[in-house]
């Protein structure tokens, strides 16, 4: 199943996509349950959720799936061999020293406030940072918490997925070593605007695109990760409970802007889509900030 | 002033800590906000609360003075000249590359749900690792939240301080690159018990220690920090907007387990104990869990 959290006479419901009639189908919930957005369908038996009447999409504003995650958004760097690559060799790569290609997952988080929904700006400020970057990568849903969960068990941990554009200020995610400030910048998640329940896609063989002003710059398969899914979950949840509603950014493929040399950074008017197969697309513009 | 967040008859309730008395005043608050702790006094007038009968302390239990904070605990690394040069030489540290001491702030985060209060055990799981350290630190209370801010202007966006004790997996700190993993383990996080007011303290000149069974292993003064409190909240707040209740774990001087050759790492049974003067003592047992 597909689902969206929007805006409608001001309030914010949760609704099923359906993309081929162009409307959403809202679910009836109470309006805190609501407030969570898909979060508040992470433990309700879907097959049984009371829908109300379709409203057309125009009708709506889409907000990210969870507008405001309950923490930081989990990420994994460096995680598709060629990007591995072109990062290291970027001179902004604190882990350069650790080799190209790691050898073992690196996680770091972003700010649940930087979330933003398809259709929002994302906002530059170039006095703090001169070097903003995409990066499209697939985002898994935990669904059933767990600590010390075994990669054999772990696809049973995530309701679904999402689309994640990873947003990063590449000087300061050199300048300060650890990337949390560099990854965390007001606005630099967008995410969304679908989620869809694991069955929808196999998250093992997935098509992922990344399209700046009508250029494709990244194009990759999930099967090119270097640390599957499970892996991931394994990794984060030896000594870390993993709660219901953790999003998982699982990290991106080739084609970001460092890789380019010069370097192709994001400026005013920029349009970045990102797509992924059997999700949706993800697309949003980068405005300069006004003083 | 002075305040803990504790429990009373199955209650969580915030009150006003008074040591000489041994007791607590309860402050009159909705259960709603009771449960957000201290983070429920950060935009109240603290000159007109509305105190209740004082309760014997050991008729509570204390908890963290946030038992939740709203997302993760932002936390500065290498912030001790000493400390840094320390860590610099343990093999543990992934961004050796770029100087024993840091010429910016090195920035994390560790989960909200590390939080534990004073008493509560740390538990250690020798599964996942096997080099778990202390570090004593001041952390810092936002109260005014804000982007951008000045130096010169930081301090007024601080409501006060409390105690954290920054407890690290130094294995995985140094496997994952990023320090998430390792700062973030179950239970890693004890705080408070007391969170005091701005003006209990004069931040830019306090002494804290650590004791490990009795033994003094840390002792400094905040003085000898390498980016002070103001530095820190313009380096995250350039861009990340800071909000009412960030905790900002500032560094730990030298020192910790990891400086000792051979390394005095952790062990069940242990007992560390964190002193700030002007705020009080937190101590926590480490326990190893038992399958």
């Amino acid at each position: 199943m597909k689902f969206v959290t929007f805006r409608v006479g001001g309030e914010r419901r949760v609704g099923v996509y359906d993309p081929a009639g162009s409307c959403v189908r809202p679910i009836s919930l109470s309006s805190t349950d609501a407030e969570k957005g898909v979060g508040a369908l992470l433990s309700r038996n879907l097959g049984s959720l009371e829908l109300l009447s379709a409203i057309a999409l125009d009708l709506v504003v889409l907000e990210a799936p969870f507008p405001r995650p309950t923490r930081n958004i989990f990420c994994v760097g460096k995680n598709y061999r060629e990007h591995a690559r072109e990062f290291s060799r970027s001179g902004f790569d604190s882990s350069a020293a650790m080799g190209e290609v790691p050898k073992e997952p690196i996680i770091f988080s972003k700010v649940p406030e930087c979330v933003i929904a398809h259709g929002d700006d994302v906002m530059l400020d170039s006095s703090v940072s001169g070097a903003v970057d995409y990066e499209a990568e697939l985002a898994v849903i935990i669904g059933t918490g767990g600590r010390n969960i075994k990669a054999e068990d772990a696809m049973a941990h995530v309701w679904g997925y999402t689309i994640v554009n990873d947003v990063t200020a590449r000087d300061l995610q050199g300048r300060y070593s650890q990337w949390l400030i560099g990854k965390s910048q007001d606005t630099f998640c967008p995410m969304g605007p679908v989620a869809v329940t694991a069955d929808e896609i196999d998250a093992r063989d997935t098509d992922l695109r990344c399209i700046v002003n009508g250029e494709l710059r990244q194009q990759a398969n999930t099967r090119d990760l270097i640390f599957d899914i499970p892996t991931i979950i394994a990794t984060i949840s030896a000594g870390v409970t993993l709660i219901p509603g953790d999003i998982i950014a699982t990290g991106t493929p080739a084609g970001v802007g460092i890789g380019f040399k010069p370097p192709k950074y994001l400026r005013d008017g920029d349009i970045v889509r990102v797509e992924i197969d059997g999700i949706g697309a993800l697309e949003n513009r980068f405005v300069e900030r006004r003083a």
